[in-house]
């Protein structure tokens, strides 16, 4: 297919590599700024522009992967009988106006300076016309072996879900990072045990998996350990552990 | 080494597995209750007991892995004069009262059900006297790779960040596990986001390899959110983005 970008964010550069190396075109990158529309349209070799109304209408698919907030306002802007998508895990599939509209929501975390294998990456999609999503699912099938279609109710569920299990996970690792800041112990001591918490819920659910204090209400570790902390990472310490605690 | 093993809990499981298949002897096993006991005790295919009185002098090291509030009171039981060490990260050398006390610590999270690779595990050893640490620190070294000698006052540091690195971040994976229950979403779903989230933080920096809508504060993303969740995890949530946002 012959797709253009509009937004050069994280997701943007993963998912414009991914698509490239697929075999699809990049037809044109658009960003609100230069730097980014530029760095994104170099990596993937192919025109770039900050200007909304300079882009061609001559492509099968705008993928747009902006802010949440700016997402309605830029996608109005794209031509009017184009077959438009999203990519955004909480938006619903009516934010776009126009009649060929989709949602094209890879679930996963993802950074520029860190390029994924998107094979292994879920991809929900949805449409407004079954046309268009069969064409979207057939997209999403060449570049991840995980692809379904999901409505925009029960997406957003999965995306609030996605938050808890990347955003807040990762948040968790950077409270264990300042931490070991602190003492000068490298955070790298963290990566086995982090590693296996990953792997255990592969095979054990989140609820048998669990240890620590918290779950055996271990009140004079956990009293030294609230002692150790300042006041914000005490308060997280403190309703994590209930909140553990009050599911044994 | 001949080793007795004093607890018989998911840690105790895990060691005594690792000891035997390493090729040291398991002399005797002991727990509170006899289901624990019998059952570490079949699987070591060694002797088990629930009096503590009835653990045999004859042997290199105790291992003593009970919970930590019973720690002191249990290992105050074995003989004076033996190697007693104990595998608790926030429970400081001192709380064993033998002079050739020591602590035998391996960061990871153990579960019966789940028998871990130890050669991975960091194992942080100390001990009273220099010819003990020794000891402890050739033991570590015939199950893991990644040996290395921690103070008491450390020790309690690191073990409070491996709670927030594994404990806290499986509860954030039971959390989403719960939000997709609710909506018959199966958790596997999550796990390549989760696999990524653990990946990403062996090259870049949590705070770096951080994502969603607190790091961007996209309001009427997380007010959507907190709209969908029950008010436990509302507050969780909001706590946290509040956390990740003021770090950026």
């Amino acid at each position: 297919m012959v797709i253009t970008l509009v937004g050069a964010g994280n997701l943007a550069t993963c998912l414009g590599y991914a698509l490239l190396t697929a075999g699809h075109t990049v037809r044109q990158v658009w960003s609100r700024t230069t730097a980014s529309a530029e760095t994104l349209g170099k990596l993937l070799q192919c025109p770039w522009t900050t200007d909304l109304q300079a882009l061609s209408a001559d492509t099968d698919l705008f993928v747009v992967s902006v802010k949440d907030s700016a997402l309605h306002e830029v996608a109005a802007q794209l031509p009017r009988h184009a077959l438009v998508v999203h990519t955004a895990g909480s938006m619903p599939l009516d934010t776009l106006t126009q009649p060929r509209r989709g949602v094209f929501y890879p679930m996963q975390t993802f950074s520029k300076t860190h390029l994924v294998d998107f094979r292994q990456i879920p991809i929900f999609v949805e449409a407004a016309a079954p046309d268009d999503e069969a064409t979207l699912t057939d997209l999403a099938q060449s570049v991840s072996t995980q692809v379904r279609p999901l409505s925009s109710e029960r997406r957003k569920f999965l995306h609030v879900a996605a938050v808890f299990a990347c955003n807040m996970t990762n948040h968790c690792y950077q409270l264990a990072a300042e931490v070991l800041a602190e003492q000068d112990i490298p955070f790298e001591a963290m990566l086995p045990l982090i590693d296996e918490t990953a792997n255990k819920v592969h095979t054990l659910s989140p609820h048998t998996a669990q240890t620590g204090p918290a779950v055996r209400w271990d009140k004079n570790v956990m009293e030294r350990h609230l002692q150790m902390l300042d006041e914000e990472k005490r308060e997280i310490y403190r309703m994590m552990s209930e909140s553990i605690h009050k599911r044994q």
